[in-house]
């Protein structure tokens, strides 16, 4: 038979195992943390019509798009899980009770160059929260406390969740009479971290921001503030009453951060930075990016905010919200590369792997049934093989235990339970083993997938 | 501006958040069911090289598969996990440990005729074993153990799992001179139900199978054996000794029908049916189809066999395996029409809507968070609405329990607990309230999905 060499596309992440079992765990960590705040999981169509997914159109999202036919159908693969939210939210709207919070976690398609940790099929995990006309600040000043519970869940310990306001900096520029160049001087102050302040203000001046010496000046103090909330909410205090839009902002940043104690979010994982401004131009109040203290270079790894419109492509509703993304496959793969993943979570597929040494299968089958009754994960192995093989598979796979039944234990009616990581070998009947193994999983159950 | 009018494409389930919850529920309790097996999750890309996915080719799969370029690359999405799985373990096969047990609960994309309850886009969820040379029958014998804990798990009650052998099938023709026409005979005997036994004989001697009606009588009494296992075996028992793929055929069907009571597997939800053949080539040993008894018209919700080549396009090894499907979509639409799918699971996206009635949401903040510390879903909602608004709004999402929080709760530091089913309303700290949601939340928990 001619063969054909087995590969899997470059760009498309395919794990092995036991690397799956921890991406298995971030993901169900997610799930359960984002289903604490009341949000529903979701699940659309991985293709959409062409006209729905580029409604927006334009841009690089339309060079990077998968785009086929189908008969003579014109389809896309999904690029975002927003936009098709913004479609079902426009389509299901009167079936729908607001404020309508889910989640998704999906994989998504962009063709982009391929590159060592670039994907171009790629999980994302979202969270948004829409609302019918209006929308309550306080669904603003949760997502921090959403944003720290599931990265404290997945084992993160030291980041930074650093918020600031579009109407903010918006009002800002408006007060300096730049209203107009708001957008390239965002751009252009984004550039902060990689060039530093003086090769900034050099850039704002001679830059396509073209501005005076003085108003690089100003914005450079302002985006300088700095400190604790009260120490920058003070600082901001100063600008308040030259422009409405500013003063806006400023309500919602003081209500933002006024919750934070309430939310569980303790001041040291959350920071007020004016240098944040989102690069999508739908973002118009709240802004949210998630930095690793000890990993600046991976950038934000959970980022979002507020939009006004959700899904004014589909439909004249207004339906405002605020949202947040993990980009899940670029996160796992950056933490795998700094070797933060926990060696010391489970990847074994069982707890228990049942090793009959006879050839009495019914009684190896009644006590992995016994076990699995119990609610302990047991795998069968009844490969001919010798001992050693079988030992030698247990260790490979990590059983943290081993049932071992040979003629004694048949003729007990019982299993030699041993625990692979101590080397102890117990003589138990089904149930107790079932209980010994079922007190270390309680052990190991707070293990979390990655090494804050 | 110009609106797009939003939709999904035809063939593309997408749920509403009450059903998007019962879909989760389901694939959540075969997750777990799974898992307690020892077989590994595993999450392959869901587009493929072209030439991967169509590595045998021909036939009805390539006319309904999603085929496009991107730049110059061939590419196709899958059409099931099977060939996906060959590919995998082919590329990786010097990294796995064999036998190899995953799971994989994916979508799949078939270019079907668009008709209602056909799917072009759907679920399946499929568990494979696969041996290295050679794999134990036992691991044959425990796959109506996971069909019956996972359909069981999933609430069905009143099913079958129907279990042949195609060596007993083709060791049976050979014995009949008809080897060669064995192929052509299991799919004719295959309209059995629909057609009913005289019509199929009329088939057997006129259709392409053309046989004598000794041949055709010899066959109809061989399929009409039936009965409880021991029966079953004993009738077929007669025939040993004649044909010797027969006999191997027989003993392992001996070994998996002697291993049911060992694995858990009541007689009542187990049959021998000799006219089962499964359409798929590929299967050589045990085959297995599901049915449920009160919908037969359904057909098979959980098929699948044993074959002997996994991987023969991608590898020279020898991957012998055996495996089962459920297509989840079809399933769960079918299930809906039937009005299968309990009313009884909870579908409120969280146990707790936390209402706050003064503008004082930091302690409204503050009791969300203490629920779910301690566990419990709690969604916050603020919005600027009356009374009767926010109850409509529980009730429309069919919350269990509503927190109130007004004037004399923030005096108090405690918030009235409302039970939605019975309305009696306490006043509960946040931990009372805690304990008193999590004790129903257990006695809601075996709640299963769908409605046997």
């Amino acid at each position: 038979m001619e063969r054909i060499k087995p590969r899997t596309l470059s760009g498309f992440m395919e794990l092995l195992p036991a690397e799956q079992m921890k991406m298995e765990a971030i993901m169900a960590a997610l799930r359960e943390s984002y289903a604490l705040y009341g949000f529903y999981p979701l699940d659309t169509p991985l293709i959409e019509a062409s006209e729905i997914l580029l409604a927006k159109g334009g841009g690089d999202t339309e060079k990077q798009i998968y785009r086929f036919t189908k008969g003579d159908t014109d389809l896309s693969l999904r690029f975002d899980l927003t936009v098709p939210l913004a479609k079902y939210v426009a389509l299901n709207y009167g079936s729908l009770a607001f404020p309508f919070r889910r989640y998704q976690i999906g994989k998504v398609y962009r063709g982009e160059r391929a590159q060592r940790g670039r994907f171009r099929e790629f999980y994302q995990a979202d969270i948004d929260i829409i609302g019918d006309g209006k929308l309550d600040i306080v669904n603003e000043a949760e997502i921090p406390s959403v944003i720290y519970r599931s990265l404290t869940k997945l084992g993160l310990t030291r980041f930074v969740i650093r918020v600031n306001n579009r109407k903010i900096l918006n009002g800002f520029y408006a007060m300096l009479g730049l209203g107009d160049r708001a957008g390239a001087i965002m751009r252009t102050v984004d550039k902060l971290d990689k060039i530093g302040p003086e090769a900034l203000q050099e850039l704002l001046i001679t830059g396509e921001t073209a501005l005076t010496p003085e108003q690089a000046d100003e914005i450079l103090r302002f985006i300088a503030i700095r400190g604790g909330n009260a120490q920058v909410m003070e600082a901001l205090e100063a600008y308040r009453g030259r422009n409405t839009v500013f003063d806006a902002g400023l309500e919602e940043l003081a209500a933002v951060t006024g919750c934070l104690a309430d939310f569980g979010v303790p001041e040291t994982h959350f920071a007020v930075d004016l240098t944040i401004a989102r690069g999508l131009d739908y973002y118009t109040g709240t802004v949210y990016e998630t930095t690793l203290r000890d990993h600046p270079e991976i950038g934000s790894v959970c980022s979002g905010g507020r939009y006004d419109n959700l899904a004014g492509y589909y439909t004249d509703k207004a339906l405002p919200g605020v949202g947040i993304s993990i980009g899940l496959t670029r996160l796992f793969y950056v933490l795998q590369e700094q070797g933060m993943l926990s060696d010391s979570l489970p990847t074994a597929p069982a707890e228990v792997l049942v090793l009959p040494m006879t050839r009495d299968v019914a009684f190896a089958a009644r006590v992995a049934t016994a076990l699995r009754e119990a609610g302990v994960r047991a795998q069968l192995y009844t490969e001919q093989k010798k001992f050693k093989a079988k030992m030698s598979y247990a260790d490979r796979l990590g059983f943290p235990f081993v049932a071992i039944l040979g003629e004694d234990e048949l003729a007990a009616g019982k299993l030699s339970l041993k625990n692979m990581k101590t080397g102890e070998q117990q003589l138990l009947s089904p149930e107790q083993a079932a209980e010994t193994v079922r007190r270390a999983i309680a052990e190991t159950a707070e293990e979390k997938p990655i090494r804050g």
